[in-house]
């Protein structure tokens, strides 16, 4: 009789993506180990450096690979093919082959993608799977957006499936009752924008299961204006990018203004720590994971190539989360149902 | 004899556009006529409420009209047909006839760019005008990017024209030497993006008489990375308003950290005062003065619609600028050598 057993979570890390790895990773699975009793860690990578970095092995399993994909492969798709054994490749056939519930990685992110949609495999209703990140808002609850880039060309369907996928995200993994979703759009007017977007519109318009609040414009996107924003994936990328870099350029030329603005500056600055912290966390997207290729059979998600502990402990709660509401599962079924 | 004569310079002006009109359109003016004696202000709206702001008409005309274009019009295209006698329309129509060299406006943008395309009147062979703005960047150079949104879809041929109106804008206007022209594009690499971003990379990379850099990403945009970014009118619509929602919510929420840090932030943002300015004014974009819609036989050019005083001023600089230095009758020449 088996009561109340619980299956472990099983998650397969690529160990030895990112700027920092394998230690950042390591680091941040036992924070993780800590943190979830019920999971095991299943690292892939090389032992050599791996075990040094572990006193204790409980709930951790490491696959020993030497072999691993660069974040700078000019071709992340041959690479995967190539690279029969590489640390991620290694981690995304365990998935594939139910031997891990799920996939994170630091590493090459067109590598990830790719192992997501060819070795992972969509969900078969699921045309093009979309990136999605939680992003911050200034109140604090943050907005999902999709797709960031996973896909340069998107249709109308497309979009329409990113709403629900974002829907979906949003009520399990981040606790929304009813998410408010937004089509970005170059006017907040129902006849903007070009055929793709009117298209999608009167598609999102017609499903009455989404909370579909009808078009949102880039400016508002940090006001909370939508719980989830859906945007093709050349847009979302340009428009992603386009918040990290003035977010950046802008604590940069701060900095250099408080240390050209003399004594008084830096005084200012000393006193105004608080604030200036408080501005840098609002704008530190990591604390909400990483990105999730999203429409797959099985979580799979970016954490940022310079992650450290935090960042990487961060991804890793969040894949929990994912997997303790079963968000993929009950994706399924929806379109199951759907048919 | 008439050695030297010069023709004055005269602005179409509508008086009644934008949110502080016409107060800050006339004051703008005032500041302008003081640095330009060369130039003619021809002020289109109500003269019952445009004449008590003058003290002195000396190269100021008054054209009186009461109807106007509202900021809120629904359908901007309709209006401008509907309302024959508004500001906007027969300042437009100044132009068009000859009596005039130059529109500016701070009302709908809407009304305005469809005044530019079908009162003013594109050049034959750019099918498609461009929104062309100078946007910050650390280093203060600045750059120019278009389409900022005239367009809701392009095609690629658009895209390797909106190279060489920004190509002409900057080097005439900004006096930048050879400008660096980048493609926006979802990453660096020559074979990135949409079907439409590979068709204009390789149309921009034949053309040898421009400075073409190849793709970069909007990550790089304040940090400089080119002098002309070229972009669909979607996408760089939704980056405009990323890079301006992002910069406002940061200030936002540095104010309020500020406000609730206690004694010690507001002491140290005292301290900061410089740095906290030095800031803002970067982040000051009418600096550079308005938007061009750019490709029509004469400059049109949109304030914004919070413009004030010298917001005004700064896009009537930016006018004179532009028929200083004939750049749109080198562009109209640049068309006909090239048939």
């Amino acid at each position: 009789m088996c009561y109340n057993v619980r299956m472990k979570k099983k998650l397969a890390i690529d160990a030895m993506g990112g700027d920092f790895a394998p230690k950042s990773v390591v680091e941040g699975c036992l924070l993780a180990r800590a943190e979830f009793p019920d999971t095991e860690f299943i690292l892939f990578g090389d032992e050599t450096k791996i075990r040094p970095l572990l006193s204790d092995e409980t709930n951790i399993t490491i696959v020993h690979t030497t072999e691993k994909i660069d974040s700078g492969e000019a071709d992340p798709v041959k690479a995967i093919r190539r690279k029969k054994t590489a640390s991620m490749v290694l981690a995304a056939t365990a998935v594939k082959n139910g031997e891990a519930d799920a996939l994170v990685s630091a590493g090459n992110t067109g590598a990830l993608l790719a192992s997501g949609i060819f070795t992972v495999g969509r969900i078969k209703q699921v045309d093009r799977p979309g990136l999605l990140s939680t992003l911050p808002t200034l109140d604090g609850k943050g907005f999902d957006m999709l797709d960031l880039g996973a896909n340069a060309e998107n249709t109308a369907h497309h979009l329409y499936n990113f709403a629900i996928l974002g829907s979906f995200y949003a009520s399990n993994v981040r606790g929304v009752t009813s998410p408010r979703i937004g089509l970005l759009n170059n006017g907040s007017e129902a006849s903007k924008g070009a055929p793709l977007q009117k298209e999608t519109y009167d598609l999102l318009a017609a499903d009455e299961s989404l909370n579909f609040i009808g078009n949102v414009e880039a400016r508002d996107l940090m006001s909370g204006v939508a719980d989830v924003v859906v945007v093709d994936g050349f847009t979302g990328n340009a428009v992603l990018k386009s918040i990290e870099g003035t977010a950046s350029s802008l604590m940069k030329l701060l900095k250099t203004s408080i240390k050209d603005g003399g004594i008084a500056s830096k005084l200012g600055a000393l006193l105004m720590k608080k604030s200036l912290y408080s501005l840098k966390d609002a704008l530190d997207y990591e604390k909400a994971g990483g990105a999730v290729l999203f429409g797959l059979k099985a979580p799979v998600i970016k954490s940022h190539g310079s992650s450290n502990a935090d960042a990487i402990f961060a991804t890793l709660k969040q894949t929990h989360k994912m997997l303790e509401t079963d968000v993929v599962g009950k994706l399924v079924q929806h379109y199951q149902e759907d048919k």
